[in-house]
């Protein structure tokens, strides 16, 4: 798989833009952003599940069941448009309105996104302005990219985008993405937010099921703080221009898809752990030897998501009885007797409990690999063939100190 | 309800003694405790969920479930005896018999309980030589509770004992306890250790399945960081002694049994909670108006697990958009524009949502309520007649602190 620079617009006939609207205090702060395709791409989406759902949420999953088609994004950062009741979704709704006037579509081809403090409104002059804005700058160049990604930020310390691409068919196919996370992030779905941008041709309900199936091995295996967003989202658009004959379930080239659109969801979902809020490192956890896929899973996430844990990363302590307690209330089945715990990271790997017991490791170079980065925990349960992996990152004062003082 | 001045010891025929036996670091930390009964009672106990299961746990629950009888409690503090394999339990078993060999008693009627570090063999020359010395020394006053309640912490800052008094056939019946718990809470059973007596004669399996819903609605009920730990015991020992007609189902005494039981499970969760690591305020939230008393549970446990939210509590951010993002992320089911929620605290009252949405109350007088101890949030959703409430505390620097570094 090649990689490439730009992100969402390294897809042929994806145009974008970000710039500053003036919604996020600092003035230099870019806080809008479209994502446009040239001609109507099909789209598939994923969302939180949590039951308080922001009213883009609830707009975009109209979009995606009902029309499936859709040519432009409309993202803002700065006010999740979250909890905001009918007057909300009404500002919403007039986001899509404008866009489908300014660029002649259908409105229900309009997805709308919004990320950042609960319970406040749109200010919709300045997003009326911000998107007129927006529709003279978008741009097929991989800055447009740039700004798109920095646009969508909120805690964030940096950019995420990443493009990959791959050969269908003798045509070039392209899978772009960017996408922005690092607190109340535990995803049930997509993160707070991700976008996918592709040329591939493709039948829209496979596509739904395509990413939904993906997701549920990156985006939704990552965990910051356990606090699943009420705005997770993922969209993904694919406007057919590489030319390729239209996949479906029987196509060839689909295997070669996915493993571009798998590529891309996993950097993002790795990008989004190790930048999650307060944090200095990704913390990698992969459990093999599980008796399902499932119960691989739970072990591994449960791992990624304890704070004691966490904080002993952050600590340098290979304080395997934590990660053993947080294997041991997962709720999955396994015999803690049987139990081997590998820590590795680029400055060495070492194994500290074999069959449940400590191994006679040294302290010290157990110290020396946690410190550096990634880390990664290996278990192995010896309960099956199943393995799966989550990431997450350490616990950290910053994080506290992010969280106490966030909408100030 | 009367309440008294010791706690273990309080109930008639309750001895008790803590000294320092050397497990712990720092030569005057105090680290190993007896709880004996001058006849043998009737116990019963309840375990964490955690399939992890430390030594001690594994012995207990067999002493619970098999003669239901006890009439010794050992316990050090320092070293959990968790992980620690065949030898940690033979060292438990050991533990039982110089008891047994001691105090005269059959081994299966003495109970074993450790906490501390995970993953590290018990010393048995040191546990002997405290063991004599503790059988020594055990006395029934409320300095041999004290001493008792200080032995068992770990990184607590303060001991946690209460006893009340209550009247059950004209006769006086005392219930008291003490507990331990401060890091790795999230009790699914008991919390790390709790230790409750009584003179109350009452049948075994009477009081098993009391202690097992009482627990429900008290222990199970905390949260310090999600982790739930491989030792959690809450042991009661009745030993009769108050004379009163033995308790059965019919009896008209249980109701005021249950109640004195209750109290004192209340008050102890809540110091665990209150004493979490790090933390500066206990944090309660009660949600009215659920459902299901399930439901109550999940939506108030969910907001008091919320790191996100405990940051805020912490910052004295009346973030309402977190507590209603864990809410819609826990499970249960409610409509989210009818949420009611009210903050309180000795400072005052602020209503900072109705409807779902934010009132027009003023943060300044919001970061006012959330400046005092304990911070109250009551939560009503409006889908029916059930309620429940779930202790925690807030998320600080200091928690990180202390799990950064536990082990050194």
């Amino acid at each position: 798989m090649k990689e490439l620079k730009a992100g969402v617009t390294a897809a042929k006939g994806f145009q974008a833009a970000g710039l500053r609207a003036g919604i996020k205090a600092g003035k230099d702060n870019k806080d809008m952003a479209i994502l446009y395709s040239e001609v109507p791409a099909v789209c598939a989406g994923t969302f939180t599940k949590n039951i308080v759902k922001a009213a883009p949420v609830l707009w975009d999953q109209e979009v995606v069941t009902q029309s499936g088609k859709a040519q432009a994004v409309i993202i803002n950062s700065g006010i999740a448009n979250a909890c905001t009741g009918t007057k909300g979704y009404a500002n919403c709704r007039k986001e899509a309105e404008i866009i489908s006037s300014l660029l002649g579509m259908p409105r229900e081809q309009v997805l709308v996104c919004s990320t950042g403090v609960i319970g406040v409104q749109l200010d919709m002059t300045v997003i009326q302005s911000g998107i007129e804005n927006l529709v003279q700058a978008k741009a097929a160049t991989a800055e447009s990219a740039n700004d798109v990604a920095e646009a969508i930020l909120t805690t964030d310390t940096h950019k995420k985008e990443y493009a990959v691409e791959c050969e269908i068919d003798g045509k070039k196919v392209v899978v772009g993405g960017m996408c922005k996370g690092s607190g109340m992030i535990h995803p049930n779905m997509g993160t707070m937010l991700a976008f996918v941008t592709s040329d591939v041709a493709i039948e829209q309900p496979l596509l739904q099921s395509i990413l939904k199936e993906e997701i549920a091995d990156s985006f939704n295996m990552i965990s910051v703080d356990g606090d699943t967003s009420t705005n997770d989202t993922c969209l993904i658009l694919c406007n057919g221009m590489a030319g390729n004959a239209t996949l479906t379930d029987e196509s060839e080239g689909l295997t070669t898809f996915r493993a571009a659109l798998r590529e891309v969801l996993i950097y993002l979902a790795k990008q989004i752990a190790g930048d999650g809020e307060g944090c200095t490192r990704l913390f990698e956890v992969t459990c093999h030897g599980a008796s399902s896929k499932e119960e691989a899973k739970i072990i591994s996430k449960s791992v990624v998501c304890s704070s004691l844990t966490k904080a002993a990363v952050f600590g340098k302590d290979a304080n395997w009885g934590r990660i053993l307690c947080a294997m041991g209330y997962s709720g999955a089945q396994f015999d803690p007797e049987k139990v081997d715990i590998i820590l590795e990271s680029d400055k060495g790997t070492v194994a500290i409990v074999k069959d449940g017991i400590a191994t006679d490791y040294s302290e010290e170079y157990a110290t020396e690999v946690l410190s550096g980065n990634p880390v990664k925990a290996i278990l192995d349960v010896h309960a099956g063939e199943a393995t799966a992996t989550a990431w997450g990152c350490d616990l950290t004062y910053e994080y506290v100190k992010i969280n106490a003082d966030y909408r100030s």
